[in-house]
């Protein structure tokens, strides 16, 4: 059994890259003159919405997967999901040729849920309100040994989202960029917690922070409180991917030894955000995704220096939504 | 003077490669399983929307504008356009510092005239129906001794958009692909030459077709005529930045000897291809640019081989028309 219940260190990270290379996209670093006008400074964008599936998740399942025995691969994964991670794992499962169940609120977007599907999974749907997944989750994973693939508080996950600031700290420096503010769309804090580990290591002068949306920034409350906070509701905003109750116990350590302060956006702000990666960068990024961009455009006050770095996080946004995002567009 | 009047060969493109470095983007070339299954094989999306400017177009007037004397920069630039090109040459000229005057017709897209001078440059409006586009040039090159960049049929600028077919070249093999065709969005045709001349050195199985739209597809009927022949008209589809009179004169003998048939899609094809490649490649690709992606969705049948190439040329579209494609999108 792997021992997965800590945090990655560097070597973690750079072996996931190993296990990443020729799977995982090497996702660009975007910039437009356009966007850095509006901002005050150069904003640089990984578009990681240019991922497989969509979003960074791909990043830390794959890397989880990857590692799978064979008599673990017989028997198949289960994940916890409403969006980016089930597909996440979903298509990695796949490619592995191991079975993957994936549980979902009976809520979530027809879309993803038949993504998921597309992707060859076994989707159970539960009722939220009376139903609780872990039940489920722990009824699956005994009668049939299925792996759980956590989305955040896994060594190797981390680790594999951690690729994701390796390939910052690579691509700033091309950019000519050495101390800047790398502003991360944050939920329970994986793909936050894995850059900043990464640039600890490539690219120390480049600093890791949460954004999160408004009301719901947990991590950057954590952080300033000293300790794990809860956010008072679970949902109430379009950012779905990255509303969590709290910051993960592996992510949390982390963040208060390496992060900068958090940012949080509103969703107005996340909408004219889309719009503008729409039109300038020509990216499709869900709500949630564009929450460190937002930060860089509508939060310009609370950055210091002549560059910004961003995640754009994923893409996968219902049409309805980006409807919304293209009325920001002024024409 | 350089001599601009003959098509490059592939020391051309390798020159411009080494001049576009570090100022192009290399833009990835993106899959999609879900696309997959619709073409019922592989295609590659080579996604130029991603690139400066948002069309391949840059990289044609980097290849020229890199070329001129101190002489030549004090002067400036003129160019004539209604889109991409406009502002793959108002960009370069100001990264150059040098003056560009752009002739743009007043029924222009007013986001494109706006994205033209923003980048710097003195747009001149023209009136399509009482005004001659090429005196006001001709005018303009003889008061302020300008040097006229042209979309296509200059040496240099099929060279520099030729450096896609380099990558691709290079792309391919790393996705394992061997044999298969790369079908580009052709308009006169100097992308869509500089591929081919690409390929022939660097991947001569793979094979250059142009694409373009249904009663606008010049190209693909001058290659069955052996000579260049002309639309019916000038007006009348959204795949605005593909509609030209007939091929150029240095590109069209290229395609001669190196294009495969040709591929005529229809703007309603256009549409629906532009909403999977929002929803399953998470990339903004205009009408004009989506004329490949269509071929390989809608006319697998004239295609052969397990794999196919496409490029995505651009990604300049008006809200409005974009709302269009996204009414394709099935949820």
């Amino acid at each position: 059994m792997l021992s997965t219940d800590r945090a990655p260190d560097i070597r973690d990270i750079r072996e996931a890259a190993d296990r990443l290379a020729g799977v995982a996209r090497r996702t660009p670093l975007l910039e437009a003159p356009q966007i850095n006008a509006l901002a005050g400074r150069r904003v640089l964008v990984k578009a990681e919405c240019l991922q497989r599936t969509g979003s960074f998740k791909f990043r830390g399942a794959w890397s989880r997967l990857s590692l799978l025995t064979d008599e673990e691969l017989e028997r198949g994964v289960v994940a916890f999901s409403s969006g980016n991670h089930a597909q996440a794992v979903a298509h990695s499962a796949q490619l592995r040729r191991t079975p993957a169940v994936i549980i979902m609120p009976s809520d979530a977007p027809a879309a993803k849920i038949a993504a998921t599907r597309g992707y060859g999974a076994e989707v159970i749907l539960y009722d939220r309100e009376n139903e609780s997944r872990e039940d489920i989750g722990a009824a699956l994973s005994e009668d049939r040994s299925l792996t759980l693939v956590k989305p955040y508080d896994d060594r190797y996950v981390i680790a594999g989202q951690g690729t994701t600031g390796l390939e910052i700290a690579q691509q700033a420096k091309a950019a000519g960029i050495e101390k800047a503010d790398v502003i991360v769309c944050c939920s329970g804090g994986g793909l936050t917690a894995g850059i900043a580990l990464a640039l600890e290591a490539d690219a120390p002068d480049l600093c890791a922070r949460p954004a999160e949306p408004e009301n719901f920034d947990d991590f950057g409350r954590s952080l300033i409180a000293g300790e794990q906070v809860k956010n008072a509701k679970m949902s109430g905003s379009i950012q779905d991917a990255i509303l969590t109750p709290t910051p993960g116990d592996l992510t949390f350590p982390v963040g208060q030894r390496l992060f900068g302060p958090g940012f949080a956006v509103s969703d107005d702000e996340v909408l004219s955000a889309m719009a503008l990666a729409w039109r300038w960068l020509r990216i499709v990024v869900e709500p949630g995704g564009a929450a460190a961009l937002a930060a860089a455009l509508y939060r310009k006050e609370e950055s210091n220096g002549d560059a910004v770095i961003v995640t754009a996080s994923g893409g996968n946004v219902d049409r309805a939504v980006f409807e919304r995002a293209l009325k920001k567009v002024k024409d």
